[in-house]
């Protein structure tokens, strides 16, 4: 393959497998790799990841280390949150929001330093291997793009081993055994799958999970909590003014605290076929019921009944990585014009795994302006119902007589 | 009005406003009054409304006292859960699907005893009147509506009070003082709305909740259930076959019992405003989790999406009141076609207000069906993804060569 | 009735049974009223309604007649067209989208004259007032509305002319008897329905075409049309530019002499009945045929297909008088974002009723990209299909052989 | 690749490109070959293919030669008419509805046979291959498909012919050149693609067409025809009780004589480029006008735009070749389902390209059924339109004011 690349940018976390990946690179393709580390709050520390690169020859200025946290919740969280996005009926849609990010910078990257090629860590089984390429298309329709876990030989865990040892990466001690499940995680959620997860009949272990407590342990206390929305998007907390990474690190605090956000599934892979997946999601559940809350009260029916109709195809174009796609982007288009009046204050009781509604106000708020503005008769004259009834019966009352 | 109707049949529950209603029917038209009174699990005694309406002069043939218990869950709470029905997001639609049943048992009667119109207690602002009336409407053209909310001149606490006591209709204690809310039950849930809950900003009093224990109250350890589905139905709980509202009664208890079920919020009604309502559906809220979770593992990633797709549409059909329209019903036979492979059981754990899948399995389950039949290189080779994303990607690529 | 209007604006078309409205209105109301009177390219002289208005006794301040002409391509004609919106597959809605201009205009008269109210002439039964009342309800939704057709006793021709008699409001001689049809005309259709046409087995006279010659009738020599779009709009004929109505009007010069444009159906009213009605659009008939066309070439598949997936609900909006939902409104956002990359020439034959694309070109063209940028092999491998094929299959294989 | 495959059905029409395809699986698998030869209505002689494949080998057992027409329109073609369904708004899917019956029936006889692998002469940049392979892989999930265009060096004409006399593969005069295009045809339609057509701002020679003549050519009279349906499908024409086939037949014979029935398009491939297509499609084009006009009269408005609604999505499947997916099942329930009341005549102007419809009664017209049976009020109060606008204005009125 010698010759075909000339420089790489990598998306690299500075763990064992993406260390092997850019060895793999250097040797295979003789070309410059260039790395790019993102923070997007997955909640590891980065500058490891540089030694390491440096370690393995990196030059300096090929070094890339971004947070891309406010990014991150900014333009892709909270656009996907204004439409209330759920895969397949409950999935938040944690991992997949992600990944356009992490596209859309490696190709910034390469547009900066002048790469021909990118490459990922993502296997051949799965979605985000899609995510990342489409992403990449996308934006840069003449890229190349590299996927070692499709290409290479190294397709057991020993063999992945033996690679490393021979080219003196260093493998950290729980890495040597595999690991119950792979987990994937972000400020929004952190995901786990595979392995000990494989039989759907099986009850995760308690002691997987990360970011929240379970319902058992949480308070016995209500925690409750106000949050402020403008324009379709949450902007304070209790109150208090917070950006949107701050918000959502908020969230996940109260809701992992409460035992709220996790999600055990078996989801449709857009590779075509199903995977068991569990989810803690705290802020992002907690955030849902609230965006619901607001909207129910500013919305129109007319403008909310469309939303919640495009929804499943919304959520399925971000699960099946066509973030950038010229339908996603006019859906979001029709999302934010929408949104402009979703404004107010929803108050929330969290306690043990519940998010419950408690109360919801907005100075555009659409409930009972008929008390406030009218007259009760002039908005709403009980008689009236006769004929709506009356028309819009008629033609079932035809189909019955025609039909019998 | 006189001599325009010669028999009615009432949708009669027995108290006050409907006592009110059968009097006021037989004073305006001096007609032949029908009552019909049916048990949907409202957990209401039957027997004292067959003596309130003995009592206001109706002859024994003209009352009717049914147990519609069995038909309502399993020819229309069923059918409904099979499409996995939520309206605006959020509601199971717990008075919507009971009106339906209400209307054709209704026209049932009239065409027995040869009625030429019926009548029913929901006022003028609600969406009641509408499902009620679209109702009699599909099924029996030529029938007439009397709607006496809309009608009469009743229209305070005081006149209404006054027509009762002037008309010797006992008038129970408790039924003085105006109610904080008016509520609707059957078997699938309870509502409260109006007065004190009017305020969106409001939480409901604790004291409010007939239904189900707060998560507060409920047991500190966890409940274990199992339900097996055939053909998209629940039919055995803990591997005990029940029928329909048995199966539903005994949800409502596990569920009731967990603190499991209570929703609030502010909804659109078809009648073009805005509502507030508060519903505990203890079993349904249980069996909308256990439904998803075994069509996650039986229901093709095609089948399952289009379900998705068109069920907002189905919940608004059900909540507007077009449950006999012709498109619901043609709905129906897709989701049921689809329905026929649904089955196998769903393990779930019940904890304070939370409903979590712990395990699904089905003999037609569509997961992981590559290990168990075929090599694993035959159904799903990892160098297919290339192309699969590249084809994928071609339009995209074009776009954005074309537009820059 | 006295005393509960003050003023009122009245769509007034100059004719016989606006003119007896407005002499109405002055009898019941005893109220002031504006008249307002519109070319929309309905091809009648607007200055005789000057004068009637003025022999009833309307002040010249209280006299409303503009060309809206312009306003009615540029505003509602064009960004429906952007949508390709057909009514039940087939009805340019060419009514549809004339009244909420109208109703626009007589509200914002309204609010310049002070008038807290506005009437309209059309009846009970149709499509057309719903169109005017939701127009004036959602721009000002406190105003009053006066239907005379559903409040007057003149409820036959006899009356009507009596009243007419009675008030010496002048009868052209061929209104008479009664019209054979009812039609309504403006700059991009007339319709004709009722009376002649309501055995849908009939086939309309020939004589009674208006707009354009028979298909028999038309030239036995094609004519080749060339017309340019820019963003999603017409903008130039065979290299001419010309302003939205201009161009609407040549449009109606090359289909009509063309026999182009007929349209004979059965239709869904909003309230509830079916209706038969013909239709002449000659220039959207071609219109809707080249932008097709131009959006073939330049729209991506996935703009596109969402397009087409909303346009039966975005027609619906329309033709059951929702132009100023904010659903239609969040729609045409998204629309028109789509619409922006739209542009490029289309090349048409007309030729005795048939419009037949010969060519289409654009600077935008996204298609055949490949050959212009890439190298073929680097934009389309073969060997991919197999992949995307494969992967395409994979869930069908797995249901197949879980379900046999 | 020898001993991979033991015996292979192959898609064969008896010509050059299927014939090479016939020598090359024998000369790469050493396998047995069976030929399978359909008449879809293409219009050729099939017992020239016997012949060809005796020549070439072929034992007379593993010679399959059917009739296939009366199968292709009723269980295929019809069915898909019953959804009204045009792809990107316009194109009647003559090609993409003829594959999954040829995949069908080679599977079948896969079967019958016992072979292990079906192949096809469709290329790899094309939407046939998909048809084929998605159809092959849903019937029989472990068969193993060639697709030779994807896998030999044959990449050029020459080397074809090369290929052809090298192994005395006789080639008809008229094949030696390059097509000025590729053509598919089947008894609903012919289509043209490539080559010459390849500029989408060219015009088609007229000598290209076979199935219609010209508008221009067609008589100067009109003809008059009408067409009986029963249960959503055309059974007669002019009284003529006729099979599925000899119905369509009849039907293009019509068309095309009247010039009838052409489309030239740019279409948006399920591989990801746009192609330039032009069809024929004589009868399909009356048909789908005389379907159109019997549901007008027929279907209920709810089951009509929920039919509307879908129809874009059920014609992407059938284009996408994903007619045997379990969701193109699931929605033809539904479809079917709604098309049990579809009845009556539709009567038809057929004319120099323009097919008119001038009438259509129905026993089960849904169409103002009100004077038939009710009296004229019973059915229909005008004043009930002032309750039902009123209704459906207030959400729109209180976003006005609430928004201003």
């Amino acid at each position: 393959m010698k010759g075909e690349v000339k420089k790489v940018v990598l998306a690299y976390s500075g763990g064992l497998d993406t260390s092997i990946i850019l060895r793999w690179l250097q040797d295979q393709y003789q070309c410059e790799v260039v790395t790019f580390t993102a923070d997007l709050g997955q909640g590891e520390e980065l500058e490891p990841a540089r030694k390491k690169a440096q370690l393995m020859g990196i030059k300096d200025e090929n070094i890339f280390i971004d947070d891309l946290r406010e990014e991150f919740v900014r333009d892709f969280v909270f656009p996907m949150f204004r439409a209330n996005a759920l895969y397949e009926g409950v999935y938040l849609l944690g991992t997949s929001i992600a990944r356009p990010l992490i596209s859309k910078r490696q190709i910034e990257i390469a547009n900066q330093v002048g790469a021909d090629a990118v490459s990922h860590g993502a296997t051949g089984k799965g979605n985000d291997q899609v995510r990342f390429e489409l992403g990449y298309y996308a934006l840069k329709p003449d890229i190349k793009v590299i996927a070692p876990w499709r290409l290479w030989d190294l397709t057991s865990r020993t063999k992945l081993l033996d690679f490393a040892e021979k080219h003196q990466i260093p493998i950290a001690k729980d890495k040597r055994g595999e690991a119950p499940y792979s987990t994937d995680a972000n400020l929004l959620h952190i995901s786990y799958e595979g392995k000990a997860l494989e039989d759907p009949w099986t009850e995760p272990d308690e002691d997987m999970f990360t970011r929240s407590v379970s319902p058992e342990k949480a308070p016995d206390k209500p925690t409750y909590v106000e949050i402020q929305f403008e324009k379709g998007d949450a902007v304070a907390v209790d109150g208090v003014r917070l950006s949107p990474a701050q918000l959502l690190t908020k969230l996940n605090e109260l809701g992992g605290a409460n035992g709220i956000g996790r999600l055990d599934l078996v989801e449709n892979r857009f590779v075509g076929m199903k995977s068991r997946g569990v989810y803690e999601t705290p802020g992002g559940s907690v955030l849902i019921v609230a965006h619901r809350a607001i909207e129910s009260l500013t919305l129109d029916r007319g403008e909310s009944h469309l939303k919640d109709d495009i929804m499943p195809r919304y959520a399925e174009l971000i699960y099946n990585g066509f973030w950038f796609s010229p339908e996603r982007i006019a859906l979001q288009q029709m999302i934010d014009h929408i949104s402009q009046n979703v404004c107010g204050v929803v108050r929330l009781k969290l306690y043990k795994g519940n998010v419950t509604v408690v109360g919801r106000k907005s100075e555009k708020s659409l409930y009972r302006m008929d008390y406030v503005t009218f007259e009760e008769d002039s908005v709403y004259d009980q008689r009236d119902a006769q004929g709506f009834i009356k028309l819009n019966a008629l033609r079932m009352r035809l189909a019955k007589m025609a039909r019998g």
